[in-house]
């Protein structure tokens, strides 16, 4: 099931006596390495937003989302199809064919299915499955208002990436993650819950937005050397520099900055893939001037 | 694309000038009077669960479903499938089928969604597309972690019931949900959140579980008749008395109480079926003894 064979990661780790598969975080470090970037391409691809041509095919966005990842796949650290877009349109299919032909064309790039997940335990065990059995990816969003037991069945699966909820990047995120509660604000409180309650396998991360510069840092303070995924560059106006200068680990990675809307779109017409190359090397370009 | 249609109202609600839309709030007035029951018997349907003579069917969940509801319609205020388990055994279809059956056969009784969705803007948006315009449910649950502009998509929805988890009935819950800030609960904030800022359209709903029937208490003093959905009934241990004497509203009513697994699962053999509706009947009547 998990595509981290171990053949295809570099030969410092293949040595690693009795590896077969790695787990989420380890798969991160390998591309941030190998590909020297942190970016990570959003795949929220909407078939009233691909080109036209794709729109009679059978599955439009699998195909839309082959020709974005076949551009890109030297220049990231992991994709992340965001599940809204394709359960809005009845294209579970093309979810399944995404993950699956990133997986089987570039082994050891990690897919993150965005899918903000959470509920009571039984039923975070179907999501487990849904996010896991299903659709086969690598890590998976999760909130986490319901507390630690709704979290523990995805906790469980300790190759998988766990990545929690922690200071969002859109405007309302200030109006529960920012409530205090003994001098800590919620999203403080769950930084630390996360490193020093929830993490017994090694496989936890955090969503924090590019949009708040000042609460990564908190953030990045509070979690050590913990991985973090961070929308809100691009479209949604989080500056990169603020971003990488306040949410770099020690080593200059520690970041999974993901842009969508900036990379898949950049281009409009038959140069939509090229487009996305470029916008996704600038990117990775300008990320690494801060690291 | 709604089927609460007015000819299948009560007289008193036909009679309301120029009505031919109902929102879901009326809806389940509606039902908890005509029916003269709170229950909520939720769809929680699983493949490796259900007598095995469904299991080779094309649609083994909805032909499950199908049963359940025929034989509890008369019981019941809503029914409430959780995404879930449609998602983790690819049953989109199923879960189509059951809440178009739902609202053809017995039009006037609601449906929630129960997905506990939350997302930034544009991606709420998409989970909007993907509730109420595939899925026609009538209702969803969501998360309020993302705050005010995550909720909005859904809040704008007027004719459809929004759901938000406020205090929920695992034991965890207290993790996140119990912390105080300015001597208010996290839910207690929510609460008063959703009936002061949340609720211009008069869509909103609490989620409370059952299995707290003190912090019950008090989020009705704080959102007055707000109606909230109740899970914890059943499996999950909530004491049916005390949920409905701390959760009723003034006159008696408030509550969507759900009870799933303690229902659909009520039988095992041929007389599931029967067994589901008696298991209803009971936890109707036990729950009206207290109203």
């Amino acid at each position: 099931m998990d595509e981290f064979l171990y053949q295809n990661l570099p030969l410092s780790l293949q040595s690693m006596k009795g590896l077969k598969k790695m787990n989420f975080i380890k798969a991160v470090e390998s591309t941030w390495q190998k590909n020297n970037s942190l970016v990570c391409v959003g795949l929220d691809s909407d078939v009233a937003k691909i080109p036209l041509r794709f729109q009679d095919l059978e599955n439009p966005l699998f195909e839309f989302n082959k020709a974005i990842v076949d551009a890109t796949t030297d220049l990231v650290c992991a994709y992340k199809p965001q599940i809204a877009y394709y359960s809005a349109s009845s294209a579970e299919q093309d979810l399944i064919l995404t993950i699956d032909y990133i997986h089987r064309n570039y082994p050891g790039i990690p897919v993150i299915l965005d899918a903000k997940r959470g509920d009571i335990g039984a039923t975070s065990e179907k999501y487990v499955q849904e996010v896991f059995d299903r659709y086969k990816a690598d890590a998976v969003t999760v909130n986490p208002y319901l507390g630690f037991d709704a979290l523990q069945p995805f906790l469980n699966q300790k190759d998988k990436g766990v990545i929690i909820l922690c200071r969002t990047s859109n405007p309302g995120a200030r109006d529960i993650q920012d409530l205090e509660s003994n001098r800590q604000k919620l999203y403080q409180i769950v930084a630390f819950k996360a490193v020093h309650e929830w993490n017994d396998n090694g496989n936890v991360l955090l969503v924090v937005g590019a949009t708040f510069p000042g609460e990564l840092k908190e953030i990045r303070t509070i979690v050590g050397d913990m991985p973090l995924l961070v929308p809100g560059i691009g479209a949604q106006g989080g500056d990169v520099e603020k971003a990488v200068v306040n949410g770099k680990s020690r080593n200059g990675t520690g970041m999974i900055i993901n842009s969508s809307r900036g990379i898949i779109y950049a281009g409009q017409g038959d140069d939509f893939a090229r487009a996305a190359r470029e916008a996704t090397m600038s990117l990775r370009d300008q990320i690494n001037q801060f690291r």
